[in-house]
């Protein structure tokens, strides 16, 4: 049973219809072919379309569904009048024709999420997409009804991004019991009779489901697509290169055409043992080839990190715990890597055994904090017993609510994205010179904050409202005065008064700061002054 | 006048000597030729010696040095006889041969510094070389007597390695007064007469002398040969690319030979505009293919970022402060790079209105034990009034000899380098599994500290020693009993007895733990096992 069966419909429209068929911009249109079986139609057949609107060329590769059947998916990127023709070898396949219209997005409908203003996200309509990510690695192999039941926590949770494995992981429950899996990526029933040369059209089908039941609440899908988690069990873990290419355009053709789709390369790639750093460059450079939205790319690293600065990763998926303890790391990380920062595991909240699922809510609210702060993303885990890490469920943690009040303040923020302020020298500001500031205060306790901000497009006589924020109790106080700002020395601005800021002497607490006199000039110092620092 | 007039004539031998002239390993052997003047010697006579030894052949180029003069220098890495013959168009520089015979090293050289067990130093004897670094940016072109007086300060300091510029700054003090500039690399008096096409001989003599008095007191010469420090008034940071790679050939022809050189292509290189990064490219790979020795290559930033991974560059020369204010970083420097981390700039102590120059004796003194806790190195500097930083001179720092002290502890620690432990969950320990830990607390202070160790390579019964370390007041009180460790839960081990370490509440406080019983075999336990955390 699914959630949103009407809105599915309207989204996949067949091109059976007769008349001309519709489908709005980032939906997806898809064509669909009879022809014949023979041979092996996964990697014998290859069949693409061409859609044409005005100037505008998309050559999507097609797949072969099972049962004689084969299907071409779009996402029309502009609205208007499209026409397609198909391409194949085979002359059954081979010329087919035909035309849709493209009408406006629905409301919710923004298009797929692509890196904006360097180290930030956007839609293709030019909202601002900022990442929250929660990790449910198994939801899409776990019962209906847990499927249901997550799809009803991620609604009314602060989380946007859903990290998920496209392949299991070897674990005692699938092999028998309530969980048992019958289907699989690959035809066959176990290591001894997988086909790696053919794919189980069912399991996709399931899978494109979860990724449209996510993507009709508005979540993007961080799919994993190779994993170590196997052992060589099941041995999906121990597959050749020519078989994980083909295994990569078999998903690009069915998945490329869902809007809310990010590629992780894989999750801890470096556990993967037979696959070097070349080897994933070449499986980059076939997503970056064959999927024609360019959609997100990245790789999730265990012990050895990937070389991030290579030009087909869009973003940074890291695992590294550290970089989020402290202040100060996410700029640096900015600096090396010039994309944007996406913290994707940062331990989970729980109250498990193994020391990465043992984080206290208090503790996971605050690597979120340090990632934002830092002009970062992070990516939330929970590992409570009976918990929501592998299969989805119900959360239970106390850093939900939390991390939904951050993302309110986020979104409240400057829309460019939360820049690191004055970054080589402070680690705990970001925003917008001379219009917003966000201080975040972590495990320190203070009685006071004198009112002081680094110069950069100050002038004297600007004007400042404050904010109290308490990051853990989600509280947001008005601090009942104005502050004007004077130059105090060559490199900092205070209030014309000295005035402080009364802080609550907790832990946890933040600062907002916002300009109210949008007509007073910076003054045009600029971010060079450093230049003449040294010497 | 220099210190060592005796040693330096030592390692200087003339091939006009007679008998078969005799030069120490690594020492500098030097082919001097007569010729003519006539055109441009400095660019118009390319001159090379091959030099051999059994199979070993080097051929470094030779340089004009003015009056008729063409040297070849060269420095042999294997004792025992070498000969050469010279390569040039012009027939009165071509074909001249010789030999001489390479000497075992005399007790304090060790030959150059290189890269060793990837993110430490060691020489080329295989001596291990834990950097130490200060900052003497403008010593080369200060007073004879400030010059001696800086040799005899850093004899008597903890620094073993000094960057400073090949080319001056400029500088009102360099115009006129005492310290007027008279000699500039390149032929001229100023801006209006440079000829970038032919150097200055007595330019780079003087230089040379700089780097043999820091050779011969065993410190590296971390020269810096380019820099941005010039507003375009002298135009040294706004020579094209042609000058900038002849500039090199010739500095290299000259330097290369000295064994304590270490190349650092620029200060602050992106504030040197109009390089771009693929500039940069070719001057490291300009430097690699000239170098016949490979010495240590590396280059130090302003706010863009190089990118360290490439294969020219030897190790990462870092100025980003707030990699050293907080733990943990450093490793995860060493993890991106993979390389050696030296934070070659950290800010200095000092009392300057700049904020760079405004550490206290204490925040330098901890910065450093965060750089070398992490597995990395630091280099210091002082901004006190009248300092050292630019010119040397004398140290009145508190951190000297606080930094001195830490290296004691250092050179005492495995030879291996320090190697952060346990580092996706702990940053503030680094050592050797089972054998040393060298724990450090900085600004926390502590009453207690539970005998906790992470389980790697650990066993039940093995015994160690421990040390409680006074940073700053520099004291080492030995624990007065022995701890033997049993496993505690999945991930640690812990002293039998539940033994606590008492700590003075104090902050900059440090503790050693070192194996006592040698005999005790480790457990097996490997750093693998996270790869089974994940799922």
């Amino acid at each position: 049973m699914r959630t949103f069966p009407l809105l599915l419909l309207c989204l996949i429209v067949s091109f059976t219809v007769v008349a001309q068929p519709q489908v709005e911009q980032w939906g997806m249109f898809e064509v669909t072919l009879q022809g014949s079986d023979a041979g092996n139609p996964f990697i014998e057949v290859p069949l693409t379309a061409e859609f044409v609107h005005d100037d505008t060329t998309y050559t999507p590769d097609g797949f072969y569904d099972g049962d004689g059947t084969y299907k071409v998916r779009f996402m029309p990127d502009r609205e208007g009048n499209w026409t397609y023709t198909t391409h194949s070898k085979r002359a059954d396949l081979d010329g087919k024709t035909g035309s849709f219209t493209c009408t406006a997005p629905s409301p919710n409908n923004h298009g797929p999420v692509q890196v904006r203003n360097q180290f930030h996200f956007g839609y293709a309509d030019a909202t601002p997409f900022y990442p929250f990510g929660t990790t449910i690695y198994e939801w899409a192999f776990t019962s209906p009804e847990r499927q249901q039941q997550t799809i009803q926590t991620l609604q009314g949770s602060p989380f946007n991004k859903a990290r998920f494995l496209a392949v299991p992981p070897y674990k005692g429950y699938y092999l028998e019991g309530p969980l048992k899996i019958t289907e699989f990526p690959f035809e066959g029933t176990s290591k001894a009779d997988w086909d790696f040369s053919r794919f189980n059209p069912a399991y996709f089908q399931a899978l494109e489901e979860r990724v449209a039941e996510l993507r009709d609440i508005g979540v993007q899908a961080d799919l994993i697509l190779f994993r170590p988690y196997d052992g060589g069990k099941w041995g999906f873990d121990q597959m050749d290169m020519a078989t994980n290419q083909r295994f990569l355009r078999y998903v690009i053709a069915r998945l490329g055409a869902y809007r809310n789709i990010w590629w992780s390369l894989a999750n801890e790639n470096s556990f993967i043992r037979h696959l070097t750093d070349e080897d994933w460059d070449v499986l980059f450079q076939t997503v970056q080839q064959h999927d024609p939205y360019q959609h997100l790319r990245s790789i999730h690293n265990a012990g050895r990190l990937y070389d991030y600065t290579k030009p087909w990763v869009t973003h940074v998926s890291l695992q590294y715990y550290n970089a989020v303890k402290v202040f100060g790391v996410s700029p640096l990380l900015r600096d090396i890597y010039q994309k944007p920062i996406v913290h994707d595991e940062i331990n989970y909240e729980g109250n498990i055994e193994r020391r990465w699922g043992q984080l206290s809510g208090e503790e996971m609210t605050y690597r979120f904090w340090v990632a934002y702060i830092g002009g970062a993303y992070a990516t939330h885990g929970e590992a409570i017993e009976g918990g929501w890490l592998s299969l989805g469920g119900e959360l239970t943690g106390e850093s939900p609510s939390r991390i939904a009040f951050l993302k309110e303040i986020v979104e409240a923020g400057p829309p460019e994205g939360l820049e690191p302020l004055d970054h080589y020298y402070l680690t705990n500001v970001a925003g917008k010179y001379a219009q917003y500031y966000l201080f975040y205060f972590g495990k320190e306790q203070q009685k006071t904050w004198d009112f002081i901000l680094t110069d950069e497009d100050l002038a004297p006589g600007m004007k400042f409202k404050v904010d109290v924020i308490d990051t853990w109790n989600r509280t947001i106080t008005p601090v009942d005065r104005v502050f004007e700002v004077e130059e105090l020395d060559n490199y900092r601005f205070v209030d014309k008064h000295r005035a402080k800021v009364k802080l609550p002497n907790r832990p946890y607490m933040a600062l907002r700061i916002q300009r109210i006199d949008e007509a007073t000039q910076p003054s045009g110092k600029d971010t060079q002054r450093d230049e003449a620092d040294e010497l």
